[in-house]
């Protein structure tokens, strides 16, 4: 668990954000957002630049009571109006939200009775550069990946169905400790054709000869990791060999051209005209941030405008889809160090 | 995969509500509404009065084919600026969105040109009323759950690691069929004091003496199922025990209590008067609607505005926590018939 500094330094980022926009409050009520700055993912918290109050119901005054103790934030039990009432009383001149659907903003505003209110993702920009702490959670979560990545070799093989090999893989990934199957809907596995469908789900299809997609992940104390590789099953055909061999090649040379103060949109644009070189359309991002989410912020798309930065981590993950034929993606995730690109989900 | 006819059905579904709603054009872009309304979870849809044009990406024209080649909505390839261009060529005076977060939405209605904007809920409303179709497919991803819990009945005991059995138990869930593992986070194991927390994930420690909360699901080409039991290990407690045996019994009057045309509020605080009756409080709704999301309308809360109709498929699962000693939940997933309630969870 962080410790009280951790969040202090956390809740400080918010601060100094609205005092520079000149902002009275942000609530904020997002899981993920909740967990990054007071380390419990539920309930709803108001920051204003010289305070934080977070509310949860009752019953996690106690799951949570040691974490509360020593928590630089106070903490209230949430009852029907408390918040409402809490905003009305500082009346802030403008107040801010997270990115929430436009209906509950609409109702919100109206409770609270604010009128300028602006949308801001503070949080989700602090949340992209990783302290120590987070970068040892991170690469904790990547090992756990990488024992589903050896159980997916063990298991990958001709005449398996997919979904006994995930079954395995999942289940290893689980027993080595991550708190939630590999992402939201489960790991990828995809043979064949089907590995050229992005979000082909595995089923209870038997795996063929050819290109077999792997995507896994796990979570630990709440960090993601993230990883994809293309295993061979019996012979491959010239155009798989040849497709398999460039994608490796694409990932390698975009993780070369990572360093402190590149674009984001420069190395997805290299990885894009690379793909397009070999007469393939870029179906998807060159990569997404990793971290409390599976997919945040950073962006690595030809469209990004974000700026890589120390402390950084994000996923690679260049891939060539061949509607009908095979699919091919291979993907590392990456801590961007002021000494260059270290690979937390490197093969052992 | 629904036919042609089912596809056509809910379309009609949304053009009469724009209709009756004097609403110019609704565009879609969420997974869930998409694979409802298209049978594809990706792409972005517009719908007029008489027209549905659904665009995606042109890798998908091969993964799709077959289910394109029948449609009853037109498809065509994504490119850059083609929706903009249709909508502006539409000029709507009156254009509905999903809701979507503000800045996204604040992004569209400029790309689109359009002023008058309405945030609807259409689809997620025709989306309640599950179709015969639905509940078999509903039904499939049922009794993959119970395979779940048959396996969980089999692990769970005294000195087992939670995550142990939890992957035992999801892999049975993988290898009977589930499209994704339960949930978006996996399955809930959660023992003695941790069964207190709703949130609570399944960790290293090793399952003791007392109540174990299970909570898990299956998906079934697309459509979820939801069920929690707790299971006994050794000798309980007389708290515990009466407890357990209470919100069993407040489980079945709630399912005993629905019927097409009854208020969902009516139900929802029947069981929080049982449940404070018992001196604790109700810390969730009691039930929520499963389908294509695995949490969807209608809601079971007591400030629920719904009406349960004919067709719903919803949960029903009351649960009583005890902060620092245990938690208690039992929870089905019902749809309702004209002739009353049909439990698609019930234990063998």
């Amino acid at each position: 668990m962080e410790n009280r500094a951790e969040f202090r330094r956390r809740i400080r980022g918010v601060q100094d954000y609205l005092s520079e926009k000149n902002i009275g409050a942000l609530t904020v009520s997002s899981e993920k957002n909740l967990a990054y700055l007071f380390g419990v993912g539920t309930g709803r918290a108001v920051v204003t630049e010289d305070s934080c109050v977070l509310w949860v119901r009752e019953v996690y005054l106690g799951v949570y009571a040691s974490l509360f103790e020593r928590a630089p934030y106070s903490v209230r039990v949430y009852r029907p109006q408390a918040v409402e009432r809490y905003v009305r009383r500082l009346a802030p001149a403008r107040m801010a939200f997270e990115d929430l659907p436009c209906m509950q903003l609409k109702v919100l505003k109206r409770k609270f009775g604010v009128g300028r209110v602006v949308v801001v993702d503070v949080v989700e920009r602090l949340r992209m550069v990783k302290s120590p702490y987070e970068v040892s959670m991170l690469r904790a979560s990547a090992s756990i990946a990488k024992v589903g990545l050896r159980r997916a070799h063990e298991v990958v093989a001709e005449g398996v169905r997919e979904l006994d090999a995930v079954a395995e893989i999942e289940a290893a990934i689980r027993r080595a400790g991550s708190e939630t199957p590999p992402f939201e809907g489960g790991m990828i596995l995809a043979g064949g054709a089907h590995g050229a469908d992005i979000h082909a789900r595995p089923s209870t299809r038997k795996i063929g000869r050819g290109l077999v997609v792997v995507d896994l992940g796990a979570r630990f104390a709440g960090y993601h990791s993230d990883l994809s590789r293309t295993l061979s099953v019996g012979a491959l055909t010239r155009a798989e060999r040849v497709v398999l061999e460039a994608v490796a090649s694409i990932r390698d040379e975009s993780v070369d051209r990572l360093c402190v103060g590149v674009k984001a949109s420069e190395v997805a644009a290299y990885a894009e005209k690379r793909i397009e070189g070999l007469g393939y359309h870029f179906h998807h991002a060159l990569g997404h941030g990793v971290g409390l989410d599976i997919h945040e912020k950073p962006s690595l798309s030809p469209q990004s405008k974000d700026v890589l930065t120390e402390g950084m981590v994000f996923t690679i993950e260049p891939g060539i889809y061949v509607p009908g034929r095979f699919g091919v993606r291979f993907e590392d995730t990456i801590h961007l160090t002021a000494r260059g690109p270290k690979n937390l989900t490197e093969s052992p």
